[in-house]
């Protein structure tokens, strides 16, 4: 049965209806007491926790959620040697639950993150927003002044091309924050009091051929359409760098979406950041990372995918080859990276085998 | 002596400051009644009333207002044969406005659009907000997902490359509207009754690479970053189109920006914008913009200009130049306006002299 729908098209009941469509990706090393908080909305969907550090370790889980867990024997059992793709002591492992989803949907949020509150004072349903942004197109080739054209009460503008108004299938929800803002190392050292309290009723298409931060936060996508890209690389245990796997994830998925004209919303819905991480064991992790940016950035902005590569598989061994050849000469790390993108996708294809019609 | 400044480098009292390097251009036709409600934020600047239609009208301002009005006949014996760029019967001739300032910024602002109130009830200062954002930099090369970074409260999030936060000169602050939304005549006629409501609190800067439609209702910019480049067109009376006028300057604007490295930024400050325009007419005006639009946007995606061009002149005519060869085979119309767009550089040039240091 068809259900009633708004004038852009999503079916008022969604957040029921992708009930059995979406997963919920959370990495953690403690008890997953936060989810009390988040009770209302998220107990009926199905969680995926990967549990970092320890197997050893009991994660409690409030009681009537349903989940699944995987620790790093799991990772180890199920991939082999593949498992060697999957970051170890760092929050890149989330990516593994990335990969043994069968849902088409993936919304997934660090275990600092609470509910926050909109400036009426309601409490944020943060995954009804992004299955919104998800449900809803994005529009990519053109800017749109008065925001996202699909959301209620608003449209395009005078001026807005009409054969662009059809938009493009929006395949990533990139989520803010109130509270704590997502700031590096040497900003948190510099502005060790900021918090974030403007809450800006927003939601936007990041423009094709424009690179993002993408913070991995509180972040849904669709996995059909863009999933093998959703790598959080290699950090953490043995490697020379951390905090860069959602930018790296963010990097790879955008230059892929644009090839493939996919759209990539952010903005709405913000939860509420809780603790702010150590500046000095962030810069650690980060300062690598710092000055690898700077050729990174033009690595990506200027990486022009085949046409030959029409999957998300296909673009991202293209990538792959493109950073074993262009940014391996920066430091041996991103050969290694390269050569572990690979092992990604063939672990991703291995879990993930196509079903043929 | 240096004022005392916040962190962003804006001095604490420059809405002051600018008084003596700001006008405010305003398009009309009638009585200048308007003003009264803007009294309090724009008494103590110089107005600039470019009188459109009869010119043997009197056009009545509030008293305590600086200005200089100029008609038809004003427009025809300052600009001689060159007048013929400046269209008539359309708020198009609001640009000559710009051409005869001596001052560093511009706001232009309509006679139908009014003081906003902020969501806590208080008016908004529209001039105030434009001129903090022409005094920040933007961020056009790489998206910054809590919105400007140099708003107080705000700043890069992680990820951000650091070599790109000084960010670069704004030309141009493209303001919104609540109430009655800029939407084109189709928009207008299916969405009768659709008001904006949403207060969005951001700035943003428009990526490189990324046109936008730009609407002269609420609009300021540094003339002498992008002065030349705010010609809007030929509308109007003897002309085939209306309502592009704005468009047709932003989307020159956007390109020559994004080849002289200059920023674009959009969002706060709302006005509030009284009363719908007919939607017949507007059809009427609109109806060969909307189809010629599908051409002219890729045109302008896809228009590349010279290292050589280095001056907004320069860039300028070469785009006359572009417009003459890829535009004309649409309409001739085309042919008239490239030749406009050289009319209009010679005409600026002869009123703004280059005094030689």
């Amino acid at each position: 049965m068809v259900e009633p729908a708004n004038t852009v098209g999503i079916p008022l009941n969604h957040a029921a209806l992708l009930k059995d469509e979406l997963d919920i990706v959370i990495p953690t090393i403690r008890n997953l007491d936060f989810l009390e908080m988040w009770r209302p909305f998220l107990q009926p969907y199905h969680l995926i926790i990967v549990q970092d550090g320890d197997p050893s370790k009991t994660i409690a889980v409030p009681e009537g959620f349903d989940y699944e867990l995987y620790n790093r024997n799991d990772i180890n059992r199920i991939l082999g040697p593949k498992a060697s793709c999957i970051s170890f002591k760092d929050s890149a492992c989330r990516c593994f639950g990335y990969m043994v989803s069968k849902k088409k949907y993936i919304f997934t949020i660090d275990d600092d993150c609470f509910v926050a509150k909109d400036p009426s004072g309601k409490a944020v349903n943060a995954l009804e927003q992004h299955i919104k942004n998800l449900l809803c197109p994005s529009s990519p080739l053109f800017f749109n002044t008065l925001y996202d054209p699909y959301r209620e009460g608003a449209d395009f503008v005078r001026g807005y091309p009409f054969s662009l108004r059809e938009g493009v299938s929006t395949a990533v929800s990139h989520g803010l924050w109130l509270n704590i803002p997502d700031y590096d190392a040497p900003t948190q050292l510099v502005k060790p009091k900021e918090r974030n309290t403007r809450y800006v009723d927003a939601v936007m298409t990041i423009p094709k051929g424009t690179l993002f931060p993408m913070c991995g936060m509180n972040l849904a996508f669709d996995r059909e359409l863009i999933g093998p890209a959703m790598y959080f690389g290699l950090m953490g245990d043995g490697q020379p760098i951390g905090r860069y796997d959602d930018m790296w994830a963010g990097w790879c998925v955008k230059v892929i979406c644009d090839h493939l004209g996919l759209g990539v919303k952010t903005g709405l819905p913000y939860i509420y950041h809780s603790k702010a991480s150590n500046p000095f064991v962030n810069l650690k992790k980060e300062y690598k990372g710092i000055f690898w940016q700077e050729d990174i950035i033009p690595f990506f902005q200027s990486a022009k995918l085949s046409k030959e590569a029409v999957t998300v598989q296909q673009c991202y061994i293209e990538l792959s080859k493109m950073v074993k050849e262009k940014l391996s000469p920066i430091d041996p790390y991103f050969d290694k990276l390269a050569d572990a993108m690979v092992t990604w996708i063939e672990a991703w294809d291995e879990l993930n085998p196509v079903t043929k019609a």
